[in-house]
């Protein structure tokens, strides 16, 4: 299907497979292992894969079964995994143009891509400062706080700072403790400014520059689509995932049913924010009810903003389908928000973007249905978790057989460089067959 | 949203629920009713539903529940439900065009659309025509084989016969027995005609006046677009479908598993046949593994041919979107099979349908979840049956609280006329809006 696939778009996968391949080899050592042994393979192929795709799934427990050596080299791996998507899908984006034909921009009055205004150092450069600003900052609050109100070490509490920082704008969701952030869930001065990171990061680098651009020059200059997009889905999205928590789990006695109204408001945000792909929680999410779980799969599954580190089809895949459908029961002609048209090829993109995303999920649904005897809730929210990298599940994971880990590997990988790969490969590839068929109209619906 | 729906597209919906408006009032009546009592109004809102919209769900057991008198009501409400939409769709595709237009015409080089070539009075003569034809040959083969073969008395076998050929043609699955055809599940002799009425009619009225025109007259003529796809996408679900069941339920000991290989053939071909659109079993859905059921969800889904009594998206709609995807992952700049291009307002039209028919999906799925105690598995079963109008069930209907059964209904009516609806509506309201706003592409993926 991809065999015309050029050598840029190969060469993602293949640095991904790498640096799996050799965290697998360091997670293995002894050395990473607390106490005595060592991990197994699939252990250490599971927790690097999800490491370096920044999905943050785990079968063992990060602070018990990994020494710090381990958990050094499992913070290495999702820094360099979110470093590297976020640099390979802005990079690539650059290079292919992301569907930028000449002929195209001479069709249409304007068109103006991201992709086009920038240069490659300026973006790597930037993607770098950013990293380092947000990190460094988010890991010295933290660190003030666990220090000052947790009574823990400067050491401890550097380390558990930096840790979260890093897997916080990475959208990584790994976590130094056992019950993820259960232990801070009524806490604000912990959980505000994590959710403040979650939410710049996953918006996407092509976003976070023209934040940056707009804030430092060119003021005037009109807004993107792709931000518009992006920032308004976001909004929606998070105000979607508050109110569900908040609504359905209101007298739930195992998540918010205790809580006061501080505390609910409060989780029902913090729930809400990293749902969509960073994967903490302050929740127990195997005792959601069954319809925050369907919620929680739809907030998954469209993921974040586009060339980030957010996980799933992305905002912008969903509202231009979103917006296509509204078009057409509206009866236009085309489909057209806040006064721009969106090309039929980007539309097609998204189209094909969303198919085989579920065929994927349903296929590996399938397949871990047939393995195992847990129920399709639980085996759906895992698929579309590891699929969308965000890392958050029921509590199967850690009791799944060989298959249905590896099954989770794929999803895991395909997840993180497969929409990337495959759109890169779409624009590249495209333009060569020129030939005109006669067109024709079957009777769909 | 369809607020600019024009009169003739919502006289469907009128005329749809008018009908079963009487039929439930028939139902209500003591004659109805086997035994003393009467129907309570919702279990004759369902059933009147049910058969109008020829689905076959039913929340109590037909010839248990109801009177003679009370089947030959869902009988003639399931004849007329039948008749009507395949009449309805096929004149409103005439009147609408379904999607032409002059420019396009004007524009592309070939077009030819089913619903140019016909008019009216030579559509409802070929529709009744074949309707007779079909309902009254299969009804004289399960007669004849009623009689001589079960030894039922002419009366008892004509009903019977004719009962199952009416529900067959018109895709309802209603059957006069409480276990559906489970009886016959070993009789080739009563199954194979049932199968061939099933898959012809399932094809929609456009590819049944097609395949009729050329073999009367006009033989050179190309065959459109529309019929290739629906024929070659039917065989390939069927054989998707009886491929499935029989590798996956082989060894089970509750469906396939102690039958013999050519009882192991048959079910599984006739599950395949019927899971698409119509809903009668001879094996115990409730029974099957959850690797048959999900492939059952995507087949009753997809259901069958466009104008038709079939259900579902339609086989068109699910190939014009692979087509879609699959040109795109070949990087080909525009969507074709068979040398010929698929309009893009066609494409816009199918991802319409899937998206709001999924949306609808889930909808119903949350508030029945949310009301009742059943696993995910059944209860998305029970939605998907009702919305492509199927009527298979795992055993659920009969017992959900009337909330559930009411939004079933709702499912299944706007599963029946929905779609025609909005594709009538989208085509009638097409071209209005004559504005160009300059394009632009957003970052998708
Ligand atoms: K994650
Ligand atoms: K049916």
């Amino acid at each position: 299907m991809l065999a015309n696939v050029n050598h840029p778009t190969r060469l993602v996968p293949i640095a991904f497979m790498a640096a799996i391949a050799i965290g697998t080899a360091l997670l293995m050592l002894p050395l990473s292992h607390e106490g005595p042994g060592y991990a197994p393979f699939l252990t250490a192929l599971f927790t690097a894969t999800s490491a370096v795709c920044v999905t943050g799934l785990i079968v063992v427990d990060t602070p018990v079964y990994w020494s710090t050596f381990g958990q050094v080299v499992i913070l290495v791996l999702f820094q360099i995994g979110g470093f590297g998507i976020m640099a390979a899908a802005t990079l690539l984006g650059l290079l292919a143009g992301r569907g930028f034909r000449l002929k195209d921009r001479l069709r249409t009055q304007v068109e103006r891509s991201f992709f086009e205004m920038v240069d490659a150092r300026s973006v790597l450069r930037l993607i770098l400062l950013v990293t380092v600003t947000v990190e460094a900052t988010l890991a010295l609050a933290l660190t003030l706080r666990l220090h000052f109100s947790y009574g823990q070490d400067w050491a401890v509490a550097a380390w558990h700072g930096l840790f979260h920082a890093v897997s916080a704008f990475n959208n990584a969701g790994f976590s130094t403790y056992s019950d993820s952030l259960i232990g801070f869930q009524n806490d604000w001065l912990f959980l505000m400014p994590i959710m403040l990171a979650i939410v710049f990061s996953s918006l996407g680098f092509p976003v976070i520059h023209e934040l940056q651009t707009r804030a430092t020059t060119d003021h005037g200059r009109p807004w993107t689509l792709h931000t518009k997009i992006t920032l308004l889905g976001t909004a929606i999205f998070l105000v979607v995932g508050f109110v569900t928590v908040l609504a359905v789990e209101w007298n739930n006695p195992d998540t918010l049913g205790p809580m006061g109204l501080g505390g609910k408001l409060l989780n029902s945000a913090f729930q809400s924010v990293t749902t969509r792909t960073t994967g903490f929680n302050a929740l127990d999410i195997g005792a959601f009810n069954d319809e925050t779980l369907a919620v929680t799969y739809l907030l998954m599954f469209v993921g974040g903003g586009s060339a980030g580190t957010a996980g799933g089809i992305k905002i912008t895949t969903f509202f231009v389908l979103a917006i296509v459908v509204w078009s057409e029961a509206r009866g236009e002609r085309e489909a057209a928000l806040f006064g721009r048209r969106i090309s039929t090829s980007i539309e097609r993109q998204a189209l094909s973007v969303v198919l085989l995303s579920l065929a994927l999920i349903s296929l590996g649904t399938m397949v871990i249905l047939s393995v195992t005897e847990y129920p399709l809730v639980d085996v759906l929210f895992e698929t579309i978790s590891a699929f969308a990298t965000v890392g958050l599940s029921t509590g199967i994971t850690g009791q799944l057989p060989p298959v249905a880990e590896l099954v989770l590997i794929v999803l895991m990988l395909i997840g993180r460089v497969g929409t990337i790969t495959i759109a890169t490969a779409l624009a590249l590839g495209r333009g060569r067959s020129a030939l005109h068929y006669p067109e024709e109209r079957p009777i769909v619906g």
